[in-house]
């Protein structure tokens, strides 16, 4: 099992890796929106979904795959009929052609005490050996 | 990686196939219990579980599977303790000597506005290669 | 498709085994802090979080595994914040420098009517083949 590290994607306060990948399966930890550098999370919902998918990027590059590797997103939302619209938005013009599983679900809480992070996402992608 | 589609469970409205194969491993986006071809989901719980297991299925044989390759399902209830036992039972008979893992929790909310579903399930199989 | 079964962990009341391996990948089910033998959830919240890793320890070691093997863990929580931070503890102290990945998130049921348990796990090992 290879742990992935990469400064450019969130890490985690708790005890996790940003991901790890076994036989060129890579296995993404929780995701947040936060800037990596400054760990500020935005406040437009776009922009927060726009920087789960540049830190998804970054992970999946220093794992040495990219995004069209990713097989299966699950996605928490704390709004989910408020907030999927412009999630999907930005799906879209991040995935473009490239259309993994995915499955989403609200729930009450995730992520830190009081930060109201809008979306977690957690992924599977297949790297290869 | 390989999109999997078939007119005999629901597509969705969003940009998500309905199941991908990457490396023998099957992944199956968000199961609804929809009717494929006129989209309506039924008005019993029964009904409306056994829909998600032909849907399943439907998905399983376009990928060249079945539903003994199906390793691990996840299962979103919106009223856990209320609808798991009708759940429970339509299970055992779709999958008889077959037994999945899975887990099960109630979330508050999932699939489009409105529809009030019961059900949400996603699954991993192993079709091989 | 091998059935994992053990009697050092709790077994389950619906159709579910305690895990499935396919390919070197083990998938284990629903994973509760109750004693195996006496089915009894300990009432301090550590003790019920160290009980699913001694589960999860039976369960591995019964499918010729152990905790190095473990790739991913999903771990949900009725009051995260307020228990999340026991758990992590007993989750360091379990792991050690075993890294998975994880994500978590507070919904608002699982397990049996009534019992009131404080976690649920899922997981993911590959433990070759």
């Amino acid at each position: 099992m290879r742990e992935v590290h990469t400064p450019d994607a969130p890490g985690h306060t708790g005890p996790s890796p940003q991901a790890v990948e076994s036989g060129g399966w890579l296995y993404i930890s929780a995701l947040f929106g936060n800037d990596p550098h400054s760990s500020v999370l935005p406040s437009e919902p776009r922009d927060e979904a726009a920087r789960i998918f540049a830190n998804l990027d970054a992970i999946l590059a220093a794992a040495g795959g990219n995004r069209t590797d990713v097989v299966r997103v699950g996605i928490f939302m704390r709004a989910l009929q408020r907030d999927r619209p412009v999630f999907n938005e930005v799906w879209q013009e991040y995935f473009g052609e490239h259309r993994p599983t995915r499955y989403a679900v609200e729930v009450t809480d995730f992520g830190r005490p009081g930060e109201n992070r809008r979306f977690m996402v957690e992924a599977v992608a297949h790297i290869g050996v």
